[in-house]
C-alpha cells in the first residue's frame, strides 16, 4: 500500500472513512489540512471531546496496518457506541489524520502538529513535496478546502487515544495482545566520520595501515554492548554506513556512519551520547581522525498516567493480558501529549515487521484493542 | 596525469619516446598493439635481446611516475650505452608498452600479454572501450598500424628488466633506495554476503536483533590479525563494503563486502582462504546467513633468481643499499617471467602513494635505479 496525503488513494480512503462515520451517526468535518473528524455530541454543553484515532497515510510500499488500524479501531468504537445506544456526557470524536509518515511532505506528524498549532498556517504555502507542490496546492488539486481552520484550541480536547501496531517483536514474542505505552522514547541521531589513509591493498603491509573501515567496524561492534549496559530500554543502531573510495583493492580512507540512540530515560540518552563519543575518540590516534556531529535530539515523552491506569484496569476486567512498554518510534499521540491527556495502546506485529508489505496484525488482536479502547472511552466520556 | 592508450596524450608521449630513442642511436619500431621498441644491435648474429622498459599509460587522474618512470629509466640506460660508447654482444631493446593499467580496455597488462602471445590477434577486434571502440579502431583513429605483428617469439628475448615505483611505503620507511623484487604476490578476491533481519531502529530491542552490519563488522575487524598470523607477507583488505537498506533508522538486513587476500606463498593464500571461510561460517547461526564466493585466484610468481643476484651484486658494487621484497601489485614483468628471465627493481614512493596526483619519487632514487639497471644490462648484454 502506498497512500500519500491528498493522492487519489487518500481521496478514496477519505470517502470510505466519512461514509462509515456518517453510518455510525457521527457528524463529519474536515479541517484546513484535510484531517477528518467524526463527532458524537455529548450531553454536557460545550464540553471538551475525547478523541480516538490515528493517521491513515502510509510510507511508500508500506503495509495495511501502520496508522490505518488505529483509524479503523476508532470507527469501531463509534460503531459500538451506536450499537449499545450510548449517549456520552463528553463528546466522542473519531479522528483520521493525514501525513504522519512524512512520505510526501517530509518531517512527519503534520496532521497532529497542525491540529496542535505547531505549524503556522502560512507554512502550508512553503512546505512542498518533491515535485514542488505545496500543501495548499495539493489540497486544492484534490478538491479539499485549505481555507478551513487547522489549529484546535486545547480546551476542546479532554483526551486523545490512539491504537497502533507495535512495529516491533516484543508483544508477539511475549504472546501478549495489548501493550500499554508508558513513554515514547527520546532519541538522538549522530553522524560519525572516520578518516584514515588510503593505500594499495597489495603494496601496503598490515603494520603500515591506517584503515578507516577497520576502525569504524571496531567502533560499531561495541555499540550493542554499550546499549545493553545503559539499560532503560536503550537501543543503539548503525543503519547507514558508507565506505570511501569503496574499491576492492583500495584500503578505505573514509567511513561515514550514523548512530541512532533511543531510550525511555533522558539521562540515558545523555550518558549514551557521552559513552559513544568517548568510545569513538579513543580511536583518534596516529593517522586516524574521528568526528561526531549531533543531527537530532528529542526528549522522551511520558503518556498520561491516568489513561494508562484506565487501560490497565479495563484490560484486567476484559481478561486480556497486557504489558507496559516503551514506544521506540514517534506517533501522533506524542504530539497531543503536550496539549491534552494522551494514551496509546499497541497490538502485536507479526515478526515485528512494519513499513513493508509483510506488515500484519491479527484481526483478533485488533478486536481486543477495540474492546480496550471502547471500555476506556466509555469511562472518559462519562460524567465525572 | 590521465594518459589512456591511443589518446592524444599517448600520441604526444609516443612521439617524445621515439625521438629520444633515435637520439640515443636506437632503431625504432612499433608492433601491432602500438608497443614501442628501440633497438641497439649487438655484435652476436641473431642473438636474443635484453629488454628494458615498462608501460607509459596511466590510470585516470594518476601520477607522473607509475609506469613511465620505468620507460624513462630504459631510455637513460640507452643514453648511458651511447655516452660510454658501449657496443653490446646481445642486442639491447628499450620497450615502452601500452595499456598496463587497463584504464581504457580493462583487464590490464595488455601490452605485455600481447607481446607474449596471451591475447589472440582476432581479439583486438572484440576488446572494446566503454564507448564501444575496439583496439583496432582506436589504433587506426590514432594513425597507428594494427596490421603489424604483435606476438614475439620468446627465443628473441634473453631477459626483461623493469624499474617501477614501489606504490607502497616500505622503501621510504626503511630509507632504502632500491627494492629487488623477489616475487609478485598471488592473490584471491572473495565476495562475502551477510544476511540478517531488518527492523525498526526504535522498536526492536537489542536482544531481538539479527543485525547484518554488526556481524559483518565483527568479521572484518578480525581480518588484519588473521593476515599477520599467516605471515609470508600476507595482507588482507576489505575495500568494498555495502550496507542494505542503508537507512539511518533501519537495522541492516544485508551487507556485501570484498576480501582481497595476497601473499608471496601459495600455501598461505590457500590457508588464508580456509581461515577466512572458517571465521565467516562461525557467524552463521540463528537468523544470520553467510556466504562466500571466490572471484579471482592468481598464484604468486617468482622472478629470475639469476637477475636478482646480479641486481644484488651491482647495488653492492655501486654502494647503494637495497632490500629484497615482494611486489603486492601485478606488473608487466610478471607476464614476461613465464617466457624469459624477468627482473624488477622498485624505487621509493613518497608516503607510499600511487594512482593519484600526489604520486612522487625522488629524482635521486630514479638515478640510482638507472645506475643499477645500467650495470645489470651491461652484464646481461656482454658476451657470456
Amino acid at each position: 500500500m502506498t497512500r500519500f496525503s491528498y493522492s487519489p488513494e487518500d481521496m478514496k480512503t477519505r470517502k470510505y472513512i466519512k461514509k462509515k462515520m456518517r453510518a455510525y451517526g457521527l457528524s463529519v468535518r474536515e479541517d484546513g489540512l484535510g484531517n477528518i473528524f467524526g463527532k458524537l455530541e455529548g450531553t454536557l454543553p460545550n464540553a471538551p471531546s475525547v478523541l480516538v484515532g490515528s493517521h491513515y497515510d502510509s510510507v511508500p510500499h508500506g503495509g495495511n496496518y501502520d496508522g490505518v488500524a488505529g483509524v479503523i479501531a476508532g470507527l469501531e468504537v463509534a460503531a459500538l457506541f451506536r450499537e449499545h445506544n450510548i449517549r456520552p456526557a463528553y463528546p466522542l470524536e473519531i479522528v483520521a489524520m493525514i501525513e504522519e509518515e512524512g512520505a510526501r511532505f517530509q518531517g512527519g506528524l503534520m496532521g497532529s502538529r497542525g491540529i496542535n498549532g505547531l505549524i503556522k498556517e502560512e507554512e502550508f504555502h512553503t512546505i512542498k513535496d518533491k515535485d514542488g507542490i505545496s500543501v495548499i496546492e495539493a489540497m486544492e488539486q484534490a478538491g479539499l478546502d485549505p481555507s478551513l481552520p487547522v489549529h484546535r484550541d486545547p480546551k476542546t480536547m479532554k483526551a486523545f487515544l490512539e491504537l497502533h501496531i507495535e512495529q516491533g517483536p516484543i508483544l508477539e514474542q511475549e504472546n501478549i495482545p495489548i501493550g500499554i505505552v508508558e513513554k515514547i522514547v527520546g532519541l538522538t541521531q549522530l553522524e560519525v566520520t572516520i578518516r584514515g589513509v588510503a593505500g594499495h591493498a597489495g603494496t601496503t603491509p598490515m603494520n603500515y595501515r591506517s584503515d578507516a573501515l577497520i576502525t569504524a567496524a571496531n567502533i560499531v561492534t561495541q555499540l550493542p554492548d554499550l546499549a545493553v549496559k545503559e539499560g532503560n530500554g536503550t537501543v543503539i543502531t548503525t543503519g547507514q554506513f558508507n565506505v570511501y573510495p569503496n574499491g576492492a583493492n583500495v584500503i578505505p580512507d573514509k567511513v561515514v556512519f550514523t548512530i541512532d540512540l533511543r531510550s525511555g530515560e533522558e539521562a540515558s540518552i545523555h550518558r549514551g551520547i557521552k559513552e559513544v563519543e568517548r568510545l569513538i575518540t579513543s580511536y583518534q590516534k596516529g593517522s586516524i581522525e574521528t568526528s561526531v556531529t549531533q543531527k537530532l535530539l528529542i526528549k522522551p515523552k511520558a503518556l498520561s498516567e491516568n489513561i494508562r491506569s484506565i487501560f490497565k484496569e479495563t484490560t484486567k476486567e476484559l481478561g486480556i493480558s497486557s504489558m507496559s512498554m516503551l514506544s521506540g518510534a514517534g506517533h501522533d499521540a506524542m504530539v497531543f501529549s503536550d496539549y491534552t491527556e494522551a494514551g496509546m495502546i499497541f497490538i502485536p506485529s507479526k515478526d515485528g515487521l512494519s513499513h513493508c508489505p509483510e506488515e500484519w496484525s491479527d484481526i483478533e488482536h485488533l478486536a481486543q484493542g477495540v474492546d480496550v479502547l471502547f471500555e476506556t472511552v466509555k469511562q472518559l466520556t462519562a460524567k465525572d
